[in-house]
């Protein structure tokens, strides 16, 4: 036998015990602290705290408005599975759209990828919900443009898509958007949909 | 409009002409080191090549088991939800048996976790698979005992489960395996559901 911790409750209890000595969350609200160790936790790398940026309001605001039945806004298919339903305080809705029939069609008459075309389908739905873009930076990009151009406003962006081609770009936007939406970037080009998803469930409960 | 590149085959092209310009692939195996490239895509991290380790036949090993019709065992459902189906050679299975409704008896039985509980029910299925580990510590440990104790041999295994606790050993115990498993690891704490999912799409085509 290999000897290992096997106690769930032991685990997560050593593991934020270690994030949290290894970290420097001053300078953050309690309420993104608490989502930043989180999403250290998921992927484990304490200096993503460094490349973490926010607005103060940013937890406060998803975290209400999951709690008066916002949907949850994913940009892949990952995201979505990887959001915890139990943890949703309002059985909300958990929707990704990049598999919808219309998307591939859409893309080509917009001259863009399937991920920022899939945006178009978040219209109705997009005013005072909670953003999770974990993949593609298109899908950032269009959903800026489509604020600017007076869709919905949600209630707050969790900006974390991942790579080499626009992903820094995306999220320096978001930050900087003139509208001044709420968010949560990772700078740089760290992301990805586990670093989304660690945010999501973080905001949707305070359990850790 | 913001000034972005929309088009999905010059996003994808340029995304991998700055990993390979930006990562030393030498001394890998040329399929071990097509599978690293999107790894770092998928996570946006050039010096994920450094912590990466691997047996020469890994890789191909996998790619064979794939074609030959073998599942894809995955210890969280984030895992499963990403494997693109379209790029498995044989319609192959996607397996994660975590949320059983037996799994949380066994959990108890045997004094361990979920997702190493889980790993119990993938004894039928085990020889030949193509193992993704791409979250819990303590699955991969629990499979390590069990092959040790006889269990069926995967033909290969991806071993990132991420964290705190148990994620160095775990993959330690991996690459140090008595039974000499093929296997492809990332040491240290980065790993993740992302991360194992960049592998096995990897894995299953060699098309980027």
């Amino acid at each position: 036998m290999i000897d290992y911790i096997r106690e769930g409750a032991e685990i997560y209890r050593r593991s934020f015990a270690t994030i949290r000595a290894e970290t420097d969350l001053s300078g953050m609200p309690s309420e993104v602290a608490g989502v930043a160790v989180r999403m250290v936790h998921g992927c484990g790398m304490v200096d993503l705290v460094e490349d973490l940026a926010w607005t103060d309001n940013a937890v406060t605001a998803a975290r209400a408005a999951l709690h008066d039945g916002a949907p949850v806004l994913c940009d892949a298919a990952m995201v979505a599975a990887g959001v915890t339903r139990r943890r949703l305080p309002a059985d909300n809705d958990v929707v990704c759209t990049l598999s919808d029939e219309r998307v591939p069609e859409l893309a080509r008459e917009l001259g863009t990828t399937r991920s920022a075309a899939a945006m178009e389908l978040w219209r109705d739905r997009l005013e005072g919900s909670v953003v999770a873009i974990g993949n593609a930076p298109t899908a950032l990009f269009r959903l800026l443009e489509m604020i600017e151009q007076g869709a919905g406003r949600p209630a707050a962006v969790v900006g974390v898509p991942v790579g080499f081609i626009g992903a820094v770009e995306s999220k320096q936007a978001l930050a900087a958007h003139p509208t001044g939406l709420e968010h949560l970037v990772v700078h740089g080009r760290r992301g990805g949909s586990a670093m989304a998803v660690s945010a999501v469930n973080a905001i949707a409960s305070e359990e850790e």
